[in-house]
């Protein structure tokens, strides 16, 4: 939550010379986002009032890969996804540089994210999760999601100073479940794949009053089964406790989506293994930030445990789909 | 640069309860402000969007100080004074609590603020500020200046451990300045007083392009000599380089002032040791931040030394009024 780089307002002018927006009447730096730096910017033209969101791509971000965030944001949007669509300048370029960083104007989003989250919200978010993985079918880039299988043993080991200090016996229990799901994980073309969000935590989802307005954030957004993103979002939605998954909210999810998208078969056998890889996942990133990130620092670490809870459930089904 | 209190759409919404402004299409915290949550809300009634601040007083804000301040600025703003105007709950009351704070809703201003100040700029603040001195005369409520000469000493001596480790000698030479300051200071009824803002920096200026558009951030608002407002103002816009006065500046801002509300013979006078009290003010507040923030914290302290060198380019002038 912070604002990392300063722009002055004759920077910000400067930078939107480049783009055929009009002049600047609002701009101010939003608390929102840990990785970059954000800033909501109001301009006019021709008396008209338009709303736009500058990003400045901080550290994390590899500067090669912003141009396929970018086109794929740029893609759905027009394909009718309420995404914010970045805006091209006047040389058709989708980012510039601002203060020595890749910045990109993308339009704004109405809508508010939800904290207490309930069966009909799951239900629009595996809607429109299924309406994103048919749209990026026609963006026929490749993104490798770096923080699958292959990754999670360097990620444990990463991590590994300090994790047993958070709760005894971790590291051990941690190693056992990469074994054990990488060993069940699918084969790359046995499940349909295709674009997915990777990220879809209620932070990300807008709605205004019921109705879901608008996703943001696709910069873990990468080529992968559909279903892991689904068993990305069974974990953030429908874990109302941390702990226990609520069944109605990840069937409502299912409904959802299937509504657009019908999963196959084998897509709802693998969902077991790929909730266990997406606790594994966040569970470890977390874990990662949490030994890396001083105690006192300006970002609030997130804790890792409840995706240690969540992993626990998950491997304690008996039935390949419990989960709607 | 944060937002210290978290608020949830079901808080946000429990709070809004008690206004009459719409439905929340769009809620996100803004990175403005030291003291206070800053949040930007639109909101949304029969068809018509509308923006709002939402600011949460945190620690620094004395609770039984709120009202006076809300009700400077509503009173302000229903002069016709360009600054954010508190909105009324359906009770009447300017501020409700929220998350265990004071919390009040104010219209939105479009503007930015400048960092590369001109003549023009300063001789519009110059009359903005006079408009603001004149509209002041019917808010009859007082507020003494908590940081006036009499603060001082107490504050120099609370920030002495640390001072002389920044600049050799500092607390002897404030102190001196402080007694001959104190000892030139006009007597209270000898120069035109009211409602002053007393922090009229430029990052609490609004312009959309070359027009002044607002005002805000009346937090140190009191009641006091309306040439001292000019002398703090002076201080913040008029020195470029942090120690030297450019005399075209304070002129064009004495002139804007002037346009609205002529100075007397003695105000001008006055303006020497206003101006060396105003800077001997800000130089100990941050003095006092410097020395009791710790160098890692999530605030960024303010340099005091720009306020030392504003202070000796005062007391160097021979002239009575050298600001134009």
């Amino acid at each position: 939550m912070a604002v990392y780089t300063d722009v002055s307002p004759e920077a910000l002018a400067s930078f939107l010379s480049l783009y055929d927006v009009g002049r600047p009447t609002s701009f101010c730096g939003i608390a929102e986002g840990v990785e970059n730096s954000n800033y909501l910017l109001r301009t006019e033209r021709d008396g008209q009032a338009a709303d736009y969101i500058l990003t400045l791509y901080e550290r994390r971000m590899d500067p090669a890969e912003l141009p396929w965030f970018l086109g794929l944001m740029h893609h759905l949007a027009r394909a009718g996804l309420r995404c914010p669509e970045p805006v091209a300048g006047a040389d058709g370029a989708l980012f510039h540089m601002l203060n020595g960083r890749q910045a990109a104007l993308t339009t704004f989003l109405t809508g508010l994210s939800t904290r207490e989250v309930d069966a009909a919200q799951c239900e629009a978010v595996g809607a429109a999760m299924a309406r994103l993985h048919l749209m990026g079918a026609s963006y026929a880039s490749v993104r490798a999601n770096t923080l699958g299988p292959a990754a999670w043993a360097p990620l444990l080991q990463a991590g590994s100073n300090g994790a047993d200090k958070l709760e005894p016996g971790l590291v051990e229990e941690v190693s056992a479940a990469i074994a054990d799901v990488t060993a069940q994980w699918p084969r790359t073309d046995s499940l349909p794949r295709g674009q997915i969000h990777a990220d879809l935590f209620p932070d990300n989802v807008f709605f205004v009053g019921k109705t879901l307005s608008g996703i943001i954030d696709f910069y873990f957004a990468c080529t992968d089964f559909f279903a892991y993103d689904l068993a990305i979002a069974i974990n953030a939605w429908c874990f109302p406790d941390e702990a226990t998954l609520d069944p109605r909210l990840s069937a409502a999810m299912l409904d959802g989506y299937c509504s657009v998208r019908p999963l196959e078969g084998a897509e709802r056998d693998a969902l077991r293994p790929l909730c266990q890889g997406a606790a594994i996942r966040f569970l470890l990133t977390r874990l990662y930030d949490w030994v890396h990130t001083p105690e006192d620092a300006l970002v609030t670490r997130k804790d890792p445990l409840p995706y240690l809870a969540r992993l626990r459930c998950h491997r304690a089904f008996s039935e390949p789909c419990p989960y709607g």
